[in-house]
């Protein structure tokens, strides 16, 4: 397995993966690591999806050719999704890694880790925990070749049958402090970072700031980042780069 | 086992096992499910037990007669209780089910359905997780026959040698969160309906909405109910009966 | 095992090992247990250890002999640093037990338990569960010879790469609300008092009673102290002593 560029990103960047001009634009906002998305970003229809596929290859392969040094992941669909195997079809081995939304168990790991095997990738992947399963089961999913792992608090309490208005909790984030814990510890055990939870409130910065500094008090490494703007911030909360911190020393 | 007539109930009304009076009082508020309680609610001597005991089979009988669509529970002492044994006398196959508290392990789980089989009962059993070992082994403990799962903050509180305290702690409830969480996550993973903690400030309408707030966003379906004002306010959180939604489609 | 003199201490009121003068004053406030500490207390060059070493074992032995009924123990290095097996040189029967801070799994107690064995020694136990692994592993470290357990929110959120400035989180301790639950869970279910976090800020009366407080509601028995003006205000929040419990009977 190669080494990652960035092994502890503070920000992951995401874009829809049927959009070649926002993928276009990711590195402007000089992310540590962005991601070309098969998944929420995109809607569920195979159609969709399979048009999805081909901007995203092609994009990719532009972005790549444009920044050597961006670490560009694409995220595919969940294991058991059935759009899963066909999106392994985009992926190459210049990819900095894989992003796998929902892993539930060391089973699906497995699955995953022989799905890339069977297409001769070696690519790191970054788990995304984001149900039950996911949080209960988070020590036994973040093995090899699991080498980041991240929260994903809107599916989560989706699954959980729960609900995300801010106004039901007397603290920001309340309903999944339980399960954000849980995951940034066994990240720890794991020896993995972990990505913290998204802000879907764009344009919000003191609601990202806030929700920043609560994912480094739980020791998470930095955030997924939906917009540009959330990018400075992120690396604002999250520290320096452990090349920065190099150069310190 | 027969299908229960409310898989997610928003609301659950107790009522003392010794009181007919208020047993019978019980459909009038509109609950989902009722609890008449050998429990708690009832002394801890032989003789109140043996005497509520025929009050409970009693009233049981007459309310389902009088409402045959209603979900019409029994809380027993718990199984290692030396009341367990003789309460479940009391139960018939007319009920909804039975209120086991103080679950504490898979073997007590076991104990209870060769119990309730020794009598011929297949009634599917709601299950307190209220102790350290309860909400510990949460996971073991939500399998058949339990097909519901509560969460008890008072005795979960007193058995860890806390304080409930409301000034205790910076934001209600917190001292509990990390066990609410964890028994609503398990229940998740179980496929079983949560039922949320009792309010016991009566006529305190602004904190049974907070709490029921609180209880709805970590995932739970309704709340235990010790009075009848208490089930309408519940009835708004935890939304759309399953009926409800289905003829809503 | 002899049983402790202090099986739920409301207070555990450290000094520096290498601090003689603090040491003989540590009785003044009337805590109900103290640590002469050899970690974190102590610089840690293997100099500074040795010096402290000598210093301790006098300054142990000087408190025994002048307050006969105070339970004094002695805090160690971690089991896998380099000062362990010097610092068990310290220990005499005449301690009330033996502090091991960094606990991380059943293996580590086995080794503790191996060494004290070795020297003839059947100290019980207090287990410091600070670490990601400590936590996370807390049911399985907490068997014989462990009689109390810790929770040091300090290193806790340092292993885990967290951050514990007050201003990051809206309600104080929330990034270790997590890991105390579960830490005094798992105290309850192995039937050990757990001990509460450090207040590190001296002189913050308010501070530390609403810590203290929180600590109370969670089932903490009492509070590590670092200041002789903390023990008579843990002694406020971890209410009556055993002993006192019995005589008001
Ligand atoms: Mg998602
Ligand atoms: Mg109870
Ligand atoms: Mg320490």
């Amino acid at each position: 397995m190669t080494p990652s560029p960035t092994p502890r990103p503070r920000s992951v960047l995401f874009a829809p993966g049927n959009r070649a001009d926002l993928i276009a634009k990711l590195p402007r906002s000089g992310p540590d690591a962005v991601v070309l998305d098969l998944e929420d970003a995109v809607p569920s229809g195979p159609e969709a999806k399979a048009a999805a596929r081909t901007v995203t290859r092609d994009a990719a392969r532009d972005l790549i050719a444009a920044h050597p040094h961006l670490a560009v992941f694409v995220r595919v669909n969940a294991p058991h999704s059935p759009f899963f195997e066909d999106d392994l079809g985009v992926l190459t081995p210049e990819l900095a890694g894989v992003v796998l939304p929902k892993l539930e168990s060391a089973a699906d790991v497995r699955l995953v880790a022989e799905a890339l095997a069977g297409r001769g990738l070696s690519l790191p992947v970054m788990a995304g925990l984001e149900t039950g399963a996911g949080v209960w089961n988070a020590r036994e999913i973040l093995v090899p070749p699991v080498r980041w792992a991240y929260f994903g608090a809107e599916d989560y309490v989706t699954d959980l049958g729960g609900q995300r208005t801010p106004g039901n909790v007397p603290v920001p984030n309340l309903e999944v402090l339980y399960a954000r814990s849980r995951v940034a510890l066994a990240a720890r055990l794991a020896g993995v970072p972990a990505l913290d939870i998204v802000v879907t409130r764009l344009g919000d910065e003191a609601t990202f700031r806030e929700d920043a500094a609560q994912g480094r008090a739980l020791g998470y490494a930095g955030k997924l980042c939906i917009h540009p703007a959330q990018v400075p911030l992120a690396h604002e909360y999250f520290g320096p780069t452990d090349a920065e911190a190099g150069r310190a020393r």
